[in-house]
């Protein structure tokens, strides 16, 4: 795979930018969550478990974020240091902000949903003056997921973080990652997705996503074909779409698609499929690995976090993703 | 007690207004948050906890307010008909707001603190439209909290409901409750809180908390009596001050003061003292106590919450307070 | 008139309270606003004429309020200064606030609009801070406006004001002064304006204006009287209630009641007419005057601003006032 | 010059989008605005000027925008009316939004500065569903102002069309045009014009905002050509850059500049140069004049306006800007 150039002089792998949160996962399930009356804290946040991912397969990883100034803040940058991933630029805000909160309600292992906090959180305060270009300028790539394009100063921050990347010659992974709640509209959603996605590598989403992302296209229905190629115009070498249970399909600027499959699970929950997915994706493509084997390897690893009880801790290692790799090729 | 005539020929007996929370405790204590792992949900919110408190010693109670339109909306709302509380005036919030949060930390039992969620909480989206005379006039008496005058609506909601209360002959408890989070100035909640205040029958706050509202009296240093006196000339008939580790006093209109007495207990954590003795205090006024007695029902009941995990669930029956006072009388 | 006692020894005779703009008055009128090319700059807003009136009338005036830090703000001081009125409690504010500006339109002297500026206001900006025990203590009488009590700080400053002139002895004179625009609701307004009037001397507004007031007492019509005897219950003196065409009434709490007549004027526009009318009858009220003859001063002092094209440039001297009377008395 | 082509096909010439707002000028000049009396209103707002200027000459124009649902606004909508600029595109915001007003302060010819309100304005409250891709492409040329970037939604509404220009062959002008009210940081400012500026053909801006936009390169020093070549990666065919008393530059995607002059005038006040340069520039490019000749129209027009009392309504004609090149050239 030589359409993605990694600069190898590079002192960091990977850099996530965004959101930092804690989850807060039921621990009586498989009921609603009025009759749950225990909570387990886990960090959180889509970036963060893909870095955390990434940090677990033992590469050098980084972090771009703000924390609020509280016991969940300092939990939370106590965990990154605590999994190798370097904080030095993770900001402690001192504007009186919380910590973004997600419980999670477990009804079924398919029937899941979240709760969240979005108020007035630290991650949507990260601001362009905490953008180091010194530090993009140290990593092979960097992940930004539209989740911190919702609100200032938050979205004028990853816009920086986007220029100094193509401006180092530093990857750029694009999680769409949309979540209604901070967005005005659809279509001011959108309008700063695509503006966002033309200055990245990589773009990973359902595709409901890029259909929101397309919504003023006008288009009578949606093609995969149409969505990456208008990528390619711009900056994408590559651009993953994901159809549910009928598995994900990256498409390649070289016009060839790769079509992901599915590892059997027992589930426990649907979430933090997506993240684990994309570390051990997004881990396969950094080492230079044909996409069909990235996309397997990412498999693998969401059948391990899907069958766990947190996103982030779940996390598995190299050897553990193999493990089911082999084990299913038996 | 004959300064305090409770109107017998109503319906319910009590209604407390204003927030509703849900707190999270630390399960694993004695230690900083950030070494938490797990916490347990209960109902909360001073008034919703004094208000449980009076119905499990069999008070009819009632309760005006705001909820979440989410699964911890739901958890209160049927968490106070499961107590017997009458939640036809509970409303279900459909603004978008969440249910605000207490997330409790236990370094030791006298260490204790509160991380709030208090952004676009449900409690504080109450209306005046939400208040209804017919409602409150049906009742001997209603509680007040000063965290509701902290912003508006539910500013205005409280001072509606203090000239309906006014209006029927309805007695008012005042629980002071001050918390800096979500007023904008010393100055404002002063200014506020005075104004509610001269409506009221009952107040009942810390020293701290009286010294605030009289900021802009300028006085050299704060006295009992004098602050007692002031309200005396508007409604009030009882003003409770309290102390700390000093204990409370009761003064009354009549001249008299009362000082209330502290029951030894192995203290888990702080949290719920108040409350707890508010609910057995105002149950003894209820019913026509000595006030000394009252202060002492109360004080038991406070002992029995702070030597358990929770405020609200932890709120004693008539014959678990009495038992305290026969055995510590013994 | 000895229900009002103002007293002798204090140092100023009257300090308006709140609302300090300008007003740009069409030049070319009977016409819509849209043919209107050209606009003359004068000082506005309800108090700050009834004080340039009350100056006019050789009263010891001052004025506490906020004004914007730019050419509007100035413009004002210095008018006011011009005006022998005492500026030193009029602060500049700096955050940024704008003067609120007020375009009238005149389509004919009875059909008369205003385009209203009221966002960011300075006026709006007063805070508790700026509101001087000691200034208000040396004043006779203050007086506030409805309009100060739309917005918080300017709200809370205007409390304050009420507590120290309550406890120093200072009349108050509350114009009530409805404008829907910057209020959140009726129910709002009418909580607030209510909280106030409870501590107010003397209330002028119009049948309209008390009873948006009363709208939380679900009468079946309004009354005079019962509009009356809710403030002598508390501390009004006076009750003023204009009933437009059919002349005002001014209800006094021992009883009696007085007519007000209308004095024949060439009308210009019907601007001015309500602050020129207090500043008249307050002016006779000071001075002792059987209430009737102040009532006249107050509509002479109307009909002269009615026919004039400013309302505070056009605020009358006893001698034109007097001369009016006098010609209608031939 | 054959770098813009501009689509001969298309029923409009122009449409400007953007800001349409009220200056409302000072008729007592040569003074501090405190001591003007007398304001006299005219449209303004640099997309409005530019649009009104391309319309008295002759060029086919229309405008997007919102206007206050207000006199003021009615008036903005009837001057672009009767000077033949299609307002099918121009909406009546209906949130209680007012028109963005500029009082003019003329202390001297060159000592002029504006008194801005900007709180609330209609002109900001651009939606992009106000937006019509079909309006967008039956035109040849539209024009962006910085302006309508500072605030969501009308920034949202800038970038869809840009978006429907693009996609259609129509041609972008981007007129800077930053001012720093509204703005939160230069930062947010600089993030926001480089996205856009992206996407625009001829950028026009002064030296100092183009350094505004090159904030975060961190550039020793700046340097025409490589402002200009940036640009030139991106969309851009030329790049206006205006130094001041020593003239403007344009330089063009070809390599060559090419070097503006100013005409004499006897100034009343400077506002407004910038403008009627802009259209009579664009005129000239749009016209497939030699870039020289279309500068030295568009320094004839602004030589005109400046010795004018208004910017809009003394936007000249063909006749009047060619009356003035033949008598210089005498």
């Amino acid at each position: 795979m030589n359409l993605l150039n990694f600069d190898q002089n590079k002192k960091l792998d990977f850099i996530g930018v965004g959101r930092l949160c804690v989850d807060l996962n039921a621990n009586e399930i498989h009921r609603p969550m009025e009759e749950t009356m225990t909570f387990t804290k886990y960090v959180g946040g889509s970036p963060a478990n893909i870095t955390i991912g990434l940090s677990r397969l033992n590469m050098k990883s980084g972090f771009i974020g703000r924390i609020a100034d509280d016991q969940m803040g300092r939990f939370i940058k106590q965990y990154l240091n605590n999994n190798n991933i370097d904080t030095s630029n993770v900001i402690t805000d001192k504007s009186g902000s919380v910590t973004g909160l997600a419980f999670t309600e477990i009804k079924s292992p398919t029937d899941c949903s979240i709760l969240m906090y979005r108020d007035n959180v630290a991650d949507l305060k990260l601001e362009p003056n905490d953008v180091s270009e010194e530090y993009i300028k140290q990593s092979k790539a960097i992940l930004i997921s539209g989740t911190a394009l919702a609100k200032s100063p938050s979205r004028e921050a990853v816009f920086l973080a986007l220029q100094y990347a193509r401006k180092h010659g530093v990857m750029v992974f694009f999680d769409v990652d949309y979540r209604p709640y901070t967005w005005e509209s659809e279509q001011e959603t959108a309008i700063f997705y695509n503006l966002a996605a033309e200055k990245c590598d990589v773009i990973i989403g359902t595709r409901e996503e890029f259909d929101m992302m397309e919504k003023m296209e006008n288009y009578e229905k949606s093609d995969d074909w149409v969505t990456a190629k208008k990528w390619f115009d711009f900056n994408a070498k590559m651009v993953v779409i994901k159809h549910g249970a009928d598995g994900s399909i990256a498409y390649a600027k070289d016009g060839k698609s790769y079509t992901g499959s599915v590892f059997p699970a027992k589930i426990v929950k649907t979430f933090g499929a997506g993240d684990s997915y994309a570390a051990g994706f997004i881990y396969g493509l950094m080492n230079g690995w044909q996409v069909n084997k990235a996309m397997e390897f990412g498999s693998a690893a969401a059948s391990i976090v899907i069958s766990s009880h947190s996103c982030s801790d779940a996390m598995p290692t190299y050897e553990q993703i193999s493990s089911v790799i082999d084990n299913h090729n038996k």
